[in-house]
């Protein structure tokens, strides 16, 4: 499939240092959190957007496959290849380029570490609101690329929201630049929205301009236990007919306390059947006066109590621990399926209906947690990496609950993208004319297919 | 150009009584905001989305231009026929169908006046943010075809971040369903976010479905008097420099005040330079802590006087004569020619700089006022109908204000869209490859090129 000479043209490219040939050498770029894709035959490392064009170029001419990889933190195989080819690695583009605290705005290549870019924007009073659970170790691209969320979406939305301009490499070989440091721009089609969330499938990232907001002066982290999650979860609804929007609401019901707290100690008092934390940020004043509303909201609901973080180290250890969450379940040692299905947000007592059922009618454990408030969870399929019947049995589940999320209005992900893995279930939402129109929108970015090939379509 | 029995055709799809021929019954769908375009030999008036796909598919199979018109108040000649060919109605799409108060979400047909979905929300505590000029007179339909912006996008966002599904007809007659009711959603291409905007020349947006929020308990507005559009636009630049975030903070130049006095009455002390309003809104001590920061900012920055509105009469009044600002530069009988040029936020006081120097090398009049908290300012050249020596010049000015605009890295329409108006200008902005790239966009969608043809593309 790679041509003769394809390889030194890649080394003509990059230099020797940066093009990786071998089993050993590649295998690191064969893998996510999903687990193991395809091998590549190579993986190079570009310094800058000309090598990037170069490289686009060169497969598109030979029509090998090229796949793009940032820190390789996603859940549904969007960096792994699923034949072999080309894997181009992000890994050097690491700068941020630009603090424009005029403009509320940073200019950074796509590479950078989530959590590094916000600490960078708080140490000058602003704020990317964006949190998902890997900040630490996931790239701004790869959060771009899958449109990533986090609890702070409930009130201030996902990645999208705040992407105003990308530089963009075409599998073509052009480099487009899509919006502008402006806030509104309704200059021709949105192509930067239409990139973001498209999984590395329509073009490669090289730079990105992000929308900053003032840093909310102050915060407030309240945790609610309740007996059960269906208590739980009527005390998310609660909180939504009582029209309090924190910045964050978020639920974990009790299978996930319960690996958090073989992982990295209790987060709750034995017995809790599940525990809601919310977050609220704004002015002092703003905060305590939310603070109560949550409270009330929650006692209403029948908490079996109500507590809020007296200290700032009290409210870190709170969200360390949620962040925590999957890799705690990772550590059971049980193979973890993780699904991401969203349902419109008043309908979180319903899915946890479903979720009851399915634990019923498969005999399977299943650990679930997530934001309630935007109605999206996090369903943890957990399964005997031996036991291929209950594997089997995971798998079946899985159909059916993205049948009954969709048949809830619901949608099969909220956050991970669709990628290798949830590929056979995309016509469970989209319709065949959609999905031939998606098709067509990806052949007017990638004629020849090389891009990412064997992602979200089935 | 309408081949025979195209007329019967149309007829059999919607009735006799919704298809208009002959010039005086079609000239009223020939106009907009901007002015009359070409006639169109039809006018036909569908009823439901079958009825749409009917039409769409007819116009197809012929290869007739199809333009898709909703209340014709846009200012680009977006709804407007650049030839013959048939205008397609939503004036019987009027429905709200469903306002969800549990998944704070509202499902509306596309000829719902923005206004009166605002009112219907309101009434159970929820709050739909966009707010054009023309709110009580323009649809939602055309609000997302253009992602109409207006003074609430300062903390809200557009009408982007608003739209969470869309149906649609495709210009080949399928019908697709985009989005869904949860609020995440990264299954495929954004293809609803690709509609916002597109200024129908994508799909025929057929069924709405908006996010809302809960409504804010308290407002305040505050006007703010500077002797000049200078220092007035410093004190724009003061509050981001604080890193308030109001609602809304728009700034109205001298011609722009002079005309709305003529017109219903003074806003200001008769010699004042410019005025800033600025709209606070949140829980009642929020908005009461927000407020003094807005006063001490504007203080701060040189104001001659800042006042808060201390009746809800009072504040209505204030957003009526703003809303009223370009009707009221109609009114003054010189021809508008209506620019929303938009630069990133930091850069208004240059923004200004660049008018006035055109003001003085073209020897023209020009009216701004807008959005200036988003860097979005309406600069209308004023011009006598009858002099055309003084509308070549500001043809020429018109030019060079956009090049000024992109070399502050902003963008030549923040809300109005291109339509046919900016169609000359598209290339100031984008370079040969995107346009190229939203040329295949466009015909991944409308192979035929059937659907608004002469809009966008130069």
């Amino acid at each position: 499939m790679i041509p003769a000479h394809f390889e030194t043209d890649l080394r003509r490219i990059v230099g020797d240092e940066y093009v990786r040939v071998g089993e050993h050498d590649v295998e690191p770029y064969a893998a996510d959190a999903l687990g193991i894709g395809h091998l590549p035959d190579l993986v190079v490392i570009p310094a800058n957007t000309s090598e990037v064009a170069a490289i686009a170029r060169l497969c598109h001419a030979h029509t090998v496959p090229l796949v793009v990889r940032g820190a390789g933190t996603g859940y549904t195989g969007g960096a792994v290849p699923t034949q072999g080819g080309v894997v181009l690695s992000m890994e050097r583009f690491t700068r941020i380029l630009e603090i424009d605290e005029t403009n509320l705005l940073v200019v950074l290549e796509p590479n950078v570490i989530t959590g590094q870019l916000q600490r960078a924007v708080e140490a000058v009073g602003l704020f990317y609101p964006p949190d998902p659970a890997s900040l630490e170790r996931s790239s701004i691209g790869g959060n771009v690329a899958e449109c990533a969320g986090g609890p702070r979406a409930f009130k201030y939305g996902t990645t999208k929201r705040y992407v105003l301009a990308l530089e963009a490499v075409l599998p073509t070989g052009e480099v487009i630049h899509t919006g502008s440091k402006a806030v509104k721009n309704v200059v021709g089609y949105d192509l930067t929205q239409l990139l973001v969330g498209s999984e590395g499938t329509l073009a490669i990232i090289t730079k990105i301009t992000l929308r900053l907001i003032p840093k909310p002066p102050a915060q407030a982290t309240l945790s609610a236990s309740f007996a059960d999650v269906r208590a739980a979860s009527d005390a998310v609804s609660e909180l939504i007919r009582r029209r309090v929007v924190p910045a964050a609401i978020e639920l974990i019901d009790a299978d996930s306390l319960q690996a958090v707290a073989a992982h990295v100690g209790p987060m709750t008092a034995p017995g809790t059947g599940a525990l809601v934390i919310v977050e609220c940020d704004g002015t002092p004043a703003a905060v305590d006066e939310e603070a109560v509303r949550v409270h009330d909201a929650c006692t209403a609901a029948g908490a079996l109590s109500v507590s809020r973080a007296t200290s700032e180290a009290e409210r870190e250890a709170l969200w360390a621990a949620r962040r925590e969450l999957s890799l705690a379940l990772r550590a059971t040692g049980l193979l973890k399926i993780n699904h991401d299905v969203v349902v419109p947000r008043g309908r979180i007592p319903e899915l946890f209906d479903v979720v009851a059922a399915l634990k019923a009618e498969y005999r399977l454990r299943i650990a679930s947690f997530g934001h309630a408030g935007d109605g999206n969870i996090h369903v943890n399929l957990m399964v005997d990496r031996g036991n291929d019947e209950e594997r089997e049995r995971a798998r079946r589940a899985e159909r059916v609950l993205f049948e009954r999320v969709v048949a809830l209005g619901g949608s099969i992900t909220g956050e991970h993208g669709i990628g290798f893995a949830k590929r056979p279930y995309l016509d469970l939402e989209l319709t065949p004319e959609t999905i031939a129109l998606m098709r067509r929108v990806k052949a007017a970015f990638d004629p020849a297919g090389i891009l990412n090939p064997g992602k979200i379509f089935p």
